[in-house]
């Protein structure tokens, strides 16, 4: 087995006092076992992403050290910003990354979740993979009415929170945490100067309208090149996978004499995703991820007996 | 840079007396720098393959180690096998893994070769991409005459060994070192019984028949399935890549009405080798390696800048 590693991308409603950003993201700096990843604040959402990974117990403490500092500098009544919110720390998500699964970052979540709520007072929703019904499970749901609207939100039992008191902390507000799969931001490039097909396309691709379940899509124009583009989330690759949101898209094209001319990954990609389509367009049979040279190398079983067969130098 | 890793895959004239197997094997363990992923023995052989990567220089030291201790417990003049075989160290590859390249490999295996032929009066050829000539580059024409044969060969001028002298060392004969790239043992299963297509298309795609110049390629039958194989070692996958191997076979399979049922990757494969075939099929624009998570975490750039827009839990 590999190390264990959890990724965490938390929201912090603070993206224009860059002293107490550093602050914030002083939790995930020189703690053994946690890696910073990189941060950015967005001063006209007045909100910061931070991004970490780490051995998932130094992680949840981080995280939690990085709340208690949030909440000590962010006074929401006094927040404004062009990004939805409803809390200092807006939302903090729990990404499997190697060597645990999507439930070991529910276990996580839950358990910062717990400590966070009793700590500070604080009432936390479970959210994504973590949600206690299914209209938990998308964030937006939540966070509808945002921090103004909260008092009033939470008084609905409907919408008490899974964690700590049904009242919003004062100048805190609402937190959302959860454990979600890894989102792979995927462009599709299309051989038409229209946003309607590829409008069209999206909405045969996507979940909400009766593609796939784990893609959400929308048409764009891309002034630039003067061609449409599918763009599109795709929130778990391990059930949709990304050589099949192409195929699809490849297949639907064809009825308006479309072509691809080209995708794109914007930002980050598990590599199991692109293990995945190199598995399926190759046909492999049999493939085992520690036959990739570098996850054979990388890993931490100690075990001597990767599979060497072919490469003896013997031909 | 990532921290750079190389590869050496040493083959060793002794598959029988297993403790004399670990004390060569020993050079590889407990060294800082170095980790040992794999050996194992061939009795009929009567050889042994070590596999370990490593700091290229730590990696070095423990070849050199290897190569005296194999030197002092191996009498070739009482070596028997079915193996094709020259020398107690037999052949030592130095392939470039990571954060480095197949120049880096050669200067290794220059430098290793240098010091064993000082050490212990070994005569050593260099050979694939260190060769000094042509007629190097192939380890079965080094070879060719074997232990036996070598007395008689290393008289002809043309075969004074690039290192050490123009004699064989008594009990460890010759050595081949050099850098080559990793090997992909790559197999495409045919939708046909007949040998002879797959042995027609084997030429079509490898190099002496006049098809790709990393490609070697033979056809077989796989009995237990009842179905033709087009066996292949991928010599150098950044000049002939996975993908296009497998295209050509498809393309060339069509002429029979044959298609392709599955393909296996035997034993390891470099990560870089499966990205550009992911890289082609899902048609990637401006894709870099460093946008796969795995990398992002495990490079020691100490950057906090990998890019991460797309991933904000914003949508």
């Amino acid at each position: 087995m590999k190390t264990p590693l959890m990724e965490t991308i938390p929201n912090f409603s603070e993206g224009r006092n860059l002293e107490n950003v550093e602050k914030i993201v002083d939790a995930f700096r020189g703690k053994p076992g946690v890696r910073l990843l990189d941060y950015s604040s967005n001063p006209n959402h007045n909100r910061s992403v931070v991004t970490a990974v780490g051995d998932p117990q130094a992680l949840g403490d981080a995280v939690l050290e990085a709340i208690g500092t949030a909440l000590s500098l962010i006074d929401m009544t006094k927040h404004e910003g062009q990004h939805p919110r409803m809390g200092a720390v807006d939302v903090v998500p729990f990404v499997p990354v190697q060597g645990c699964t999507i439930a070991d970052a529910d276990a996580l979540a839950r358990s910062v979740a717990e400590r966070a709520s009793k700590q500070h007072g604080l009432p936390i929703f479970l959210y994504e993979k973590s949600a206690t019904n299914s209209e938990r499970t998308d964030l937006a749901k939540i966070r509808k009415g945002q921090f103004e609207g909260m008092p009033q939100k939470l008084l609905d039992p409907f919408w008490k929170p899974d964690y700590g008191p049904a009242s919003v902390h004062p100048t805190g507000g609402v937190t959302a945490i959860g454990a979600r799969m890894p989102l792979i931001a995927f462009n599709v490039n299309l051989s038409t100067a229209s946003k309607e097909i590829a409008d069209r396309i999206a909405r045969q691709v996507r979940n909400i309208s009766g593609g796939f379940h784990f893609v959400k899509a929308i048409g764009i124009y891309l002034e630039d090149r003067g061609i449409a583009q599918v763009s599109m989330n795709l929130t778990d690759y391990s059930h949709t996978a990304i050589y099949r949101a192409l195929e699809l898209i490849r297949m639907e094209a064809k009825r308006w004499g479309v072509t691809i001319l080209g995708s794109e990954i914007v930002g980050l990609v598990p590599l199991q995703a692109l293990l995945q389509s190199a598995e399926y367009y190759l046909q492999l049979e049999n493939f085992q991820p520690g036959q990739v040279l570098e996850t054979a190398i990388w890993s931490d079983d100690g075990d001597e007996s990767a599979a060497m067969q072919g490469r003896s130098d013997s031909k």
